[in-house]
């Protein structure tokens, strides 16, 4: 029998307000077009609506820019203080260039303006990606989990661009309740070949696919992706950093 | 109605040689498991069976390593002559250290060892990438669309490692029948904010999206998606490819 995988989107969902209990809205979200979390099921969830519910926004009226993000305004004709919270939420700025500031995030993350983001908010406010997403992961797994009576996973997903290849695709910054890759590393081929360097970024695969049905302008902030044999683990978005000294391209 | 995407794997092709008709061969392993392909629906195929379908192979023993190639297998100890066939598929090696080539293809794509593998071949034989990913998949998407009387998409997928991240994924290396990228320049999100930057490469995210059905290991080399609502184009895989000259990590 073919493998098969269905990717369904969530809509429904409420606008999310700091304090939100994320799970219980997906549940409730997700039964009210009438289907429910199944075992073995991944969910992939936006980053946005995590930062939401975990009240990780900024207002920019309340932020007092540093000299050194009010250096890099005058060179760049940046806001000043949405360079504060993006120099805030860095460890290490890889490239700042062309007005593009791709940044190592606190977590190791290294994508565009630390993932500081001004659209879907609202107003003044930006979003910051959450302070742990392996555990705002795990919290909706959890949840989930014992609410549905079901084991699954559990992928915070972003939106990053790449080097080398034009537009972004969405990769997972948090994960719960699975291995993030599939290891083929030395097992053979049909031909009795050993795979040697074949890790799949399944977790990152899985955020991809979820984005497929997740249309920026349309309110779908959450996918279930059924049918996936993944390995279950508890999970960390770590697996899917590089180490610095293992990089060629920082 | 929340969105749904379908993923199904094509099981049941026969091993590829030179000369086959792949078009032919994934509408009959299609109908094999009791499934057409339908209008809308985007077909991932994998390089390998292209290039094999394409003869796109080198059998080692007959390449003659050039000066070059002796001298980089002298100081990496890897295969002079497979070094000699990376650099002929190559105009440009990006990084070689730590045993990584990340080469510049012909067509512009940058990955390691120029896209040359050993893996799923045999025999001292490696396979290169088609020579022109976008004309052989415009090939197999006139000839499906023909016999089954459709209008469908087809990509070609490699696995392709990319700096900063762990795991490998699935990429385009060919596109026919769809716009490679879905762009949300311009348009608005909910609260009225411009999403400037909003360029999503949905043709990476179907190829990555197939490869969850594609089991490296079980011959799935064929996927088909269904459900998704794609631009119907021309289609290129080269919008997926920046500029030398606009990216800041070459």
């Amino acid at each position: 029998m073919a493998p098969q995988v269905q990717i369904i989107g969530v809509a429904g969902m409420p606008e999310i307000r700091p304090g939100d209990d994320l799970a219980a809205l997906i549940l409730e979200a997700a039964r009210g077009q009438g289907m429910d979390v199944e075992d073995g099921d991944v969910l992939v969830v936006t980053q946005k609506i995590v930062s939401k519910a975990e009240g990780r926004l900024v207002d920019l009226r309340q932020v007092e820019p540093s000299a050194r993000a009010q250096e890099m305004a005058a060179r760049t004709g940046k806001d000043a203080r949405l360079l504060e919270v993006i120099l805030r939420e860095s460890q290490r700025i890889v490239r700042q260039e062309r007005g593009v500031i791709i940044c190592e995030t606190k977590h190791g993350f290294v994508c565009a303006n630390a993932g500081v983001d001004t659209s879907n908010v609202g107003g003044g406010v930006v979003s910051l990606l959450p302070e742990k997403p392996d555990e705002s992961a795990e919290r909706i797994r959890a949840v989930l989990a014992e609410r549905a009576g079901v084991s699954i996973a559990v992928i915070i997903s972003d939106t990053f661009g790449r080097p080398w290849r034009e537009g972004h695709t969405n990769v997972a910054i948090g994960v719960a309740g699975m291995s993030p890759v599939k290891d083929y590393v030395g097992q053979t081929d049909p031909h009795g070949y050993v795979l040697r360097v074949s890790t799949m970024a399944v977790a990152d695969e899985l955020a991809a696919a979820a984005e497929l049905v997740m249309e920026k302008l349309s309110r779908v902030p959450v996918a279930i992706v059924r049918g996936f044999d993944y390995e279950r683990a508890e999970g960390s978005a770590r697996g899917l950093i590089r180490p610095r000294e293992r990089d060629l391209f920082r």
